[in-house]
């Protein structure tokens, strides 16, 4: 394959989060999401072929591993399922032997996703293949980032060097828990969008001021509804016990979530993001969901791009490192 | 790929059941069948390559899986697994927003089993990729009523048109629960056969003369057995419950299963055919199965086909439309 | 594929144990091993394009599926993987059931692991297709024991005729419950290797003199050490109860363990191996298990191109026959 001029800026073996990275960095992997985008998730030519990718995921998640497959597929690699279930782990292996071992076998890259926090950025420092975090505890799901920032770009039309200045997002509900919000707000900041964090202080403390790299924090939604490009809304993630702070669904859906009333105080051009799975009628009406503002389900469709071009451009670091 | 005649009356995006079905629409698939067949569950081309095939397994198959897979992947396609355990549901995510997503992703045909009947229709409003019923509660399994009517049609020698009239075949065993007898008696009526069930009342019950288009009702196997041209001997399914009915398994063996003896009574060019897995010794004793009438692995075989001539002529039909 | 000289001698359909081979036989298996770990564990052609190999694992073990599964799909086969979990089994179904209908879909070789030894001999019998032994009880682990002989020869400089003629080789810990050792034994006695067992007598009984074909026991670890050109190090298999009989751990490691002192008795060139997992710290100690004689990633990466071999051989012959 011959290198494209957009991630000829990208350098790393690794990408362990959005945080970090340089602006050109980003714009490289949005660059490169579009090309596979424009080709609707395919690949002209499989620049991975005859390479092996890993999948290693410690807590399940179905819908992101089969969109790792899939673009890992659609680059011509073959994938490799490891599930903790069963596995070496179970046996007294650390972590770093099992990522050394994989790599032994003649591995690419492994995508990992683990419940803790900064597992992949160790594991990457155990190998020499390329590592690519697929959400870490509640610290970074870096793809998730790239593909909220492109499905907003393409939407406001900015995909010609992906400049988001001028743009006012929020990003609402379980920011303390968040790795997508994370993800998001480091590269909203790098690509000169606003960002607003909204939610009670339980979930948004007054201190998430430097959260991603500098936020506004507001508590009051419809206040701040009026005044935004984009609003980010968070799943509540009930299964981790992050109900406990929020008093009852409906208690919650009436302060922050985004019904068909409060919708209706966005501006016209206004866009509505969520990463999925939706509680309806908790964070969101399904009437907004499924309705015109939503880019849900384009948001699923760039993820496929977004990994392609992720896990192109970091083996071709890796080779030519 | 050239649309094969025998495909082109086939419109449908979906195969959701046989019951519905026109007899032209079934024998264009029987036809298909009959191609894939001839090449030992093979293709010369891959008219899906470059395509996504989703397995969606609610409730978990694992021969039928494998053999979606093997047809999926025979015919050039990527597979993609998704399975309940683990899955976004737990999360509160609805079957059709997961279905959504997974066509989102760039997904041409969804192959869902599921315990609850009617499931497969439900999501098939939901997305415009195909949908193919791999079972769902005791509805139908349609795709066990075509590889049940080619292997059946293949013995006879009726290939060329799958005529099936003047044969008289008994369907016998736990009628309630079983989706494969739901679809066998609907194909089986479609293509000309006589159809007996056979069983106690509380398998099948006098109302089940309207049973897939019309059944004959018989209670006493003995007495038909010498009538038939054919025995589909279904699974007692003793991990469902059904055991409760029927007392213990030798009593049941004693009315209903085929055993060495009874297996005497029957025509000596009849025929035995069995969905497994076979409980050896209860519905079907293990000499008959593997005995020169059985056709239970020749019917393992002409599955892979039969799901290669659904999959297809579906999505061939979705890209149509 | 033109059929290799090395594997020409090779006419067995099924890879069930090394125990039992001529020695000309194993040669052409490791002679095989070493056309694949040339090319990095890669083929140049894809002999098994077409071809389907399936895992059945009954008994999980991500590490040597995830081998196999390499080996199959660089030889250019598909692979189905069978689990026990949910599986026909659990229906009632026999295992020669199960292996015959997987058969019937059109599959050229299972590999098959089993916690109950003899099972994969047991379903060779059932079955036409090939039969790979991927450990079946305390019985084998062949293709374990091919990857060991083929890292110990490649580092001694024996890759040609493979001939181990006055090496002296440890296996050390709980010989009785390991099918590794089995393999490794009986492969190293064919091969001309002098082997000594050592562990205490609950693990190693006198009686284990006829062992693999025929080996030494010894009992002090220490005095044995100067004399060895490689110590194959076992795991502890606390998760199968072997602790019991060993005392604690650090009991078991003052007595057993390689730890770096001990270490430091080996000849300079001698080599330490292990089939992993590791317990650091019990039988190994890390900075051994990382250090300059330890070929543990090697075995890992040789372990791809052993399966390779074994595959593409087995499915030869069973071609041929």
């Amino acid at each position: 394959m011959a290198e494209s001029r957009a991630t000829a800026t990208w350098t790393r073996r690794h990408l362990l989060g959005l945080g970090g990275l340089r602006s050109g960095e980003l714009r490289a992997l949005l660059t490169a999401t579009r090309t596979y985008a424009e080709q609707g998730g395919r690949s002209d030519d499989r620049p991975l072929e005859g390479r092996t990718v890993t999948n290693l995921f410690f807590e399940d998640s179905t819908r992101t591993r089969a969109s790792f497959t899939l673009a890992a597929r659609r680059l011509g690699a073959d994938v490799i399922e490891f599930s903790s279930v069963g596995s070496s782990l179970s046996k007294g292996e650390t972590p770093a032997d099992m990522a050394r071992v994989i790599e032994s076998m003649g591995v690419d890259a492994l995508v990992i996703r683990d419940k803790w926090a900064g597992s992949p950025a160790c594991l990457a420092r155990a190998v020499s293949c390329s590592v690519i975090n697929a959400g870490d505890g509640s610290h970074e799901h870096p793809t998730q980032g790239i593909l909220d920032l492109y499905t907003l770009a393409e939407d406001k039309g900015r995909l010609d060097g992906f400049d988001l200045s001028g743009l006012r997002v929020a990003i609402v509900g379980d920011l303390a828990s968040s790795r997508v919000a994370r993800s998001d707000a480091w590269g909203l900041n790098l690509l000169g969008a606003e960002v607003v964090l909204v939610g009670p202080k339980l979930l948004v403390p007054d201190s998430y001021r430097g959260f991603g790299g500098g936020c506004e924090v507001a508590r009051d939604f419809d206040a701040v509804l009026p005044t935004l490009d984009a609003v980010i809304m968070l799943r509540i993630q009930f299964e981790r016990g992050s109900g406990a702070a929020l008093g009852t669904a409906r208690e919650y859906r009436s302060a922050y979530g985004l019904t068909e009333d409060r919708a209706a105080l966005m501006k016209d051009e206004a866009v509505v993001m969520h990463p999925g799975p939706m509680n309806r009628g908790v964070e969101i009406d399904g009437s907004v969901a499924d309705g015109e503002r939503s880019l849900v389900l384009r948001q699923v469709a760039v993820g496929v791009s977004a990994r392609m071009a992720v896990l192109s451009a970091c083996t071709g670091a890796a080779r030519l490192s």
